[in-house]
């Protein structure tokens, strides 16, 4: 029986447009593009309600998959997963990690890389932020997990990406008689992460299904997952799931890990995932083990309760910079500093996602 | 012969406005008013031209220091230099840092912690950014430095507060017929830093006097000195100086240490400089050791290539929040999650200040 | 029987510390410190939450008055009302009006402005954005009134400032078990707008008491008073209050005069207030005219529908610009443009003043 | 002989890639595709350096116009000029405006609107914001005047759009060995404005040849056209043309007119404009005349003086919002609330384009 193996290519952008380095793999032979299976991006906007740059480099990259799969871009949209963060704060750099899926002339010896990947049916604006988003999230990272072939202990990381809701949105379903979630569009960003988080960690059996309700969402952060990993955009409207696990069913020297982060300052988080893997990192990764890093996923948010360790930030009080931005450049500065590389997927709505105030992060590398 | 002592006292602040810590500290017969020295902080603006918060912070800390003194608020602020930098970006925490001169019984048998102050004399307009700031503040620092009764060589660092442009004082030079060096008055901040910067480096050896000239503040990135700091700011016109350094001739517990960080992400450096005071920090300072660290003071900038170890940051494209802010955030994320507190004096332009592209840093502390 | 007559004074600032045109007007016998009721200004801050230009100035002012009272600059806070709305967007000017009640030896023949104020109880952090706030501020209203000796038919205008909150109060709060209406600072600040006009509204009888519920707070935008304008800020606990009015009772030759607007492009609403003072203004206030105009008050918001006139507008999407920031701008253009004048006091949230999607205006000038 | 005319559509956009409206004009056969010229638009992004929403309407549109022309999204660049403004501030809508020149079957009794276009070569980094751009612009606009069969006289309005830098091109520049007018990404945009303004007016006679210089080029604000309006960009690297005029040789009852403004309160300007036009206007554009009025364009900038009418203003000083944002919400405030349309065309740079602190305006309308 034939297995697979997950590559992963993390390619620098030089601007939301810039599928150039996709571009070239694919010239170079080096990526067959029937093989991706998922993209995570993180591109330069503001991460929020109106950043544009997520839907740009979507057109962008569907236009390449379209040219390349002999398929329309809309197909190539309903065929790969493509989840952005916006927001490329401090010293973040702009990038896509793309992720294929060969296949593996034999298994590997131990736990290799899988990725499974779903879409969930499109939700009505107002179901944004309850339990009906909620549920369909689930169902969704059920069939992903189900396709990476992994048990719901073996998955490492699920990444999600769930629709926000813009005025015209809101409007549209204010005349349809329906009521929505909140008609304030960066609130209802968070709510849709929080929904689909808790969707998320529903099917993997971290949150009790009777806890969960409408008021929960959002609400009761007591419920979270550590495997979970949420972004909203406006650019969609069905949500999109990628599932990471290890597995001896599958190939190649990739594995994932993760851990939850305590607060944001939990820099121990970092080296004792790194260290997981194999990989030496004080007081930095070294120049020689860099490569062998694929991706880095973080999520993290800004501590609702107005302090970190007893010390008050200001994140929340800030009417100038959004407090995602504000928590991606913090959380971007200290991931950087120890990969020694500015290519990290920070996110900065961690509702559920991991302990309230912390977060969580995984990272895919060549293990030893 | 009598010695002195260098007490700091570092103390969260829950706005602006908040100078009711140090009122304590006076109540509690903690601190002598007349001890105080210097006083440098971090408030919660933007940090830029318009950031309105180092005034109000000003004017409350001169009111409680008059009324302790019994003398003018206008006279509080000609004896204790007060350098703030605004932005608490990130996991930033607002605080002040108070430097208090004590006489002390008898001298340390290591070297302590040793301080001195000085301000320049005001300059007009059209001086900011040019050979005539930074000649004024070479000779403060000189005075400063002598004030501290150090040699040049045993100087640590020298904190810098310098004047900045409005579009008011800039029309005001225009009318009496002279010419500013720039009218774009978040420019004239990045001026205002490179000819402070310049002229400190030259009292302490770090440039040569020959190569400095109007053209080259601002722009020859090669003339640094990595023990100089310098914020600026609207709410001053003269410039004020506070040196640091260790000598035999200073008693007490406190040490300071610094490094150059050789761009945003030399997370090493911070380490080092932790080593030298003898403070454990892997993964971070141990929650026993925190207490032990009274202040630090980083310095950093937006790679002016556009790019950090080969990859490209967008902080000097973006339109809506200014580069400053994102490094401030970037920085503090990564010291702060090392220190395990988010009371980092961050200043986010780094010109002259430590090798281009990079900056510096240092940690007061008690040694071991 | 002595009347009085109502005399103000609109104050350029060079910054929002700036009090030193009120200093001159003390100095030069224009204006007697004890005749100083009331201040409206608008500085140069974001108009958030985190705008410490409110407080700065604040204290700046008080401790003027204090010093030329020989009180303290807390009795001076606790009778001077000075509500104050950040944020000179656009065209903008900062800038101060102080109204002084001072004793005309006759009443005039014709309806002259009246001005009266009054200072809520202080409410804690829970009761903001609900009904415990609206009827504190619904019997501060109605004492202001009195104060005036205005009937309630009689006041065309009444001026609130109402407190914020701040993750640090929200905390408190929730430490003592109180539930706040909401954890997001500027939606506080918005649902304190609501509470607070709602309140006024029933002291004015433009609203039924009936209607009046916590849900109907920032919710049902059918109940409104186009004689209303509420500020919040984080730098205030208690509720300030200033009506205006017409009347026999008083003397001078200002009238004041407001109109609703129907929606942020109502230029008419503008031409037909300064039309009812006999001030000629098509296509602008001529420069004879202008110094005639004392006051220009204008409340305003984006329309919550998304749309103005059937036209998309971004307000509510931006997660770079506050939503008010870009109202202020917008309606300040259009009136400073009509004024010659950009020192117009306009605020950005109308919950509840004036009608949805709309806001209202008032203006205070010589009447002819 | 045959005559043309110019059609003018202005259609609302839900997104920066929402070019459905004129896909369903092309659909509905209201428009042949083969007879657009050119595209202005605004769209909503922040008009700053890192606006992609440019780009990305540019793609959307590029891919739309290929796909009906049969010809490829390059093709259709080097075809139709699309100028946009970032920037929906305040009451601004989003919208494009498409010109179309159609075979008319008699020529008008009046002179009519004429369009011509151009594209000037491309200049490479170290031209822009210098001569070497000037000139290049000058060429282009006398092209354009040329193709729309008009004499410089008979010129009422230019729209260029003059390409940008970003760091990425500075330092490609710098690895050239070759030197950029500046490295600040953000005064590169207002110089290649500057240089692109001054090309026109050299072309349209508007100032003298012999003054022109790279030093005058942003600087010496004596020199100036009030037919000209550049908006810069990333998101091109060649300069593009529209002209605008009226003539007998053309058809149609669309004509155009234009006004300096004096400074940005200057709202009698746009009175008179529409009073040319023969639209009445106070307060402001009746209902049913507002579907004559096919398309306003303002130009104006924040006053570098700091002052309004001798009132200070802040726009240049505020680091959170860039001036140009400022002045655009408050330009189309204006502009809006007398057309009752917020479809307004306001770029924010006018250095060069109308009086210093002021700007201009041109309206295509139905004449009468």
């Amino acid at each position: 029986m034939t297995s697979f193996e997950t590559r992963v290519f993390r390619l620098s952008m030089a601007g939301p447009s810039d599928v150039s380095p996709l571009s070239q793999l694919f010239d170079a032979g080096q990526l067959e593009p029937a093989h991706v299976v998922a993209v995570i991006g993180k591109t330069e906007g503001n991460g929020g309600v109106n950043d544009f740059t997520r839907g740009y480099f979507t057109q962008s990259l569907m236009l390449l998959l379209a040219r390349q799969l002999g398929i329309t871009p809309d197909e190539a949209m309903l065929r790969v997963p493509c989840v952005l963060s916006g927001g490329t704060e401090g010293v973040l750099s702009p990038h896509m990690t793309i992720f294929a899926r060969v296949p593996a002339a034999q298994r590997a010896s131990a736990p290799a890389l899988a990725i499974g990947i779903a879409f969930a049916d499109p939700v009505p604006a107002e179901a944004v932020g309850r339990m009906a988003q909620l549920e369909v999230t689930a169902r969704a990272v059920e069939v992903a997990i189900g396709e990476a072939g992994l048990g719901v202990d073996e998955v490492e990381f699920v990444q999600v990406k769930a629709p926000g809701l813009t005025s015209a949105r809101i409007q549209e379903a204010r005349e349809r008689g329906a009521d929505v979630v909140t008609a304030d569009t960066n609130r209802a960003m968070a709510l849709s992460r929080s929904a689909a988080a808790l969707g998320a960690a529903l099917t993997l059996g971290d949150v009790s299904r009777a806890r969960l309700t409408d008021s929960a969402i959002g609400d009761d952060m007591t419920l979270f997952s550590s495997r979970v990993s949420v972004s909203s955009g406006i650019e969609i409207t069905r949500t999109e799931i990628i599932a990471f696990g290890n597995s001896l069913r599958w190939s190649g020297p990739l594995r994932i890990a993760h851990r939850p982060m305590a607060d944001a300052l939990d820099i121990g988080a970092i080296h004792a995932t790194l260290d997981e893997l194999g990989i030496p990192s004080f007081p930095a990764v070294a120049e020689a083990d860099r490569g062998r890093i694929k991706a880095v996923l973080v999520k993290g948010m800004p501590d609702p309760k107005g302090t970190i360790r007893g010390f008050r930030h200001t994140m929340l009080d800030d009417t100038d910079i959004n407090a995602q931005r504000h928590i991606r450049a913090a959380l971007g500065g200290v991931a950087s500093a120890i990969m020694g590389d500015g290519r990290i997927f920070v996110s900065g709505g961690a509702e559920h996602q991991g302990p309230d105030g912390g977060g969580l992060l995984a990272v895919i590398a060549e293990a030893r």
